[in-house]
Formats: C-alpha cells, structure tokens, sequence
C-alpha cells in the first residue's frame, strides 16, 4: 500500500484534487492502467523532459522559441504582455489574436516583495527598444496588482515610439447588467459605442 | 504545444477533472517540474507496472497475496465483502476492522448483463467452503444492486456453517434527524438500542 499511497498524496496536491477526489482518480487510474495510467505517466514524463520557457517571451513549450514566436504568420510587431502562461493560453483559445506575446510571469507586488527585476519586465524592454515592435498591448488582470504592473510599464516604455494599448473594459458576452459589478458597469457606459450618429 | 494538449486531454479524463481543471492542473504540474511533475510520472508509472489484484480477495496492491491477506495479525476467520476496492479502502480508513476481505467487483445488474459469473462471487464461496472462515459480513452498498447482490451471496451460502451478517442501518453520526431519509430513520427505530431496560 505505500506505494499506493505515496500516489494518492503526490495526486492530492493537484489544484482541484483533494484527499478525497485524489483516492478516487488513483482508484480510476489503477482501474485503466493501460488505457489511461501509463499514457499518462508517460505523457507527464515526457512533457517534464521536454518543457522550457521561451526565451523569446516566457511561454511554456517543448520548443525554444516556442510555437507562438516560430510562427512566420504571426505579426511580430504585435506584442500582448500577460502575467502567466494560463492568460497566453485563454488568449489562445479565443483564436482572435495573431501577434505575440510577452509573459511577465506574475504582478509586481510590495507586499510579497516582487520588484521589476523578479518580473520579465527588463526582457520586454529590450524587445521594445530593440525595433520591430510596433504595438504593446498590456492584458494583465483588471487587479490591483495587474493594473500597478501596467502602469510601471507604461511609464518605462513613455519615451518609446512603441503605441500602447490595453484590453477593453465591458460588459462580458452573456452577461447581465443586474449581475454586473458597478465599476464595470461605469466603465462601459464611458466606453459605450455609436451605433447610428 | 502537441504534448501539452495530449497531457491536458489525459489529465481530462480523470474524475474531479475537466477541461478547464485539466489545464490549470497541467499549468501547476508544468510550474513543479521537480517537486511534483517528476515524482508524481515516477510514482504513476511505477505504481502501474508493479499493481495487480491479490489472488485471495481481490484488492489492488503492489504485492500478491495482498498487504492485507498477508498481515498474520488480522483474523483469516472473518471475511468483509465489499463490492469495490474503494469500499475496501473506505473501511480501512475506520481503523476499526481487523478481519479480511473479499471484493466482488461490482453487483449483480440485470440491466447491465452483470451475472455471478461476472462478479469474484465464486471464489468467495470456494473460500467459505474451504474452511477457516468462520463469518462472512456482506457490506455491499445500501442501493438496489447492492442489497440484490448480499441476497444472491446469503442464497449461495444458506447451507453452509459460515455466520451471516450486515453492515447496521441508522442515524450516521453527528447526522440530524430532521434531514434524514424516512428509510434510514424507520431502520434505526427499528433496531433501537435500549440504555436502561
């Protein structure tokens, strides 16, 4: 059972894993050991060897420059700066977007004692002065923290011939006004859009 | 990113996982490459070459006759008969049981085309007519099929010396009467314990 249960505890530290759901995925798994368990093993092992960060833009891949900044069709002078590799793939998935991108690899933070130098911020810089970008948009959360961030960045980069821009506040896709926070609310009353002049 | 989406699909099909948790799991893993990325591949795939059901009872260990069946100190008279591994596990958990145990691998459904010959029903009975056991307690589920399944067991082993007996009904502990099901509450009325007769 050691074994076992060395498993259940390594599982149970998955976000969305806990004691409990962590014994049931190991039960699973012990039930489709060739159909699921060893592809799996195999896979994570795999993915551990192969996996770096780009050293273009952060990203997360088994290539160094990652698929995103390899890819000739995508628009170079675009550059999207998000705080992590989860917010570069929601931008993925959307299949909207065809620039770069720039992870930064969290928020600038006094508390937690995150400077600019614990961030990417220094690489983008570079990126920037050295030509070829021609716009940043600046996607970090619409926190505290994110905003901080973007603002810093915005500062360093005031000199620069770079334009700057950032995503839109609204009201989301589906969403009902009765539900919606009143920041947002204002925010889109400000930004509202001319239908017919 | 051809081995991260086939990770994350694995990762999917896990319980307690979706889409969504497959990726922010897959992230965590990424993030953990040593603490837990490593370990957890290690652990996976030593853990399925090396699990097999034990010949006497049928639990998952990595060694056959299982930990269990193996330990001298728990008594080989006393048989549990479960209907998963999980309950198996659930029991230990109580530290209150130090007999053995049999797992049918499931219960008897018409529906499904689950017979006796589909279930470790057979081996339960040549182990009681084998001799040494001395009281088969039948801990299936409180459900249709499992109480179908502990009738089929108590007709096959009516005539033999083997002792019978059930998990007891009533009022779980630290439960409110007020949200209990009447069945539950009717069972614990019945078998009422007198304090002071």
């Amino acid at each position: 059972m050691a074994d076992l249960t060395h498993l259940i505890q390594l599982l149970a530290k998955l976000p969305g894993l806990g004691p409990r759901s962590a014994r049931r995925a190991a039960l699973f798994l012990l039930k489709r050991r060739e159909s699921l368990m060893e592809p799996l093993a195999a896979a994570m092992a795999e993915t551990a060897r192969r996996i770096r960060p780009c050293g273009i833009c952060g990203n997360l891949d088994t290539a160094d420059p990652c698929a995103v900044c390899r890819d000739p069709k995508r628009d170079a002078g675009l550059v999207c700066v998000v705080e992590d590799v989860a917010d570069l793939w929601a931008i993925e998935r959307t299949g909207a977007y065809a620039g770069r991108y720039h992870v930064l690899g969290g928020t600038l933070s006094a508390l937690e004692g995150i400077g600019p130098e614990e961030l990417h911020i220094g690489a983008l810089l570079e990126r920037c002065t050295a030509g070829g970008v021609r716009e940043v948009i600046l996607a970090m959360n619409a926190t505290v923290e994110g905003q901080t961030t973007a603002h810093y960045i915005m500062d360093r980069l005031a000199g620069s011939a770079v334009v700057l821009s950032r995503l839109a506040h609204g009201v989301p896709v589906g969403g009902e006004l009765d539900y919606l926070d009143e920041g947002t609310l204002a925010a889109a009353l400000a930004a509202r859009q001319t239908l017919k002049g």
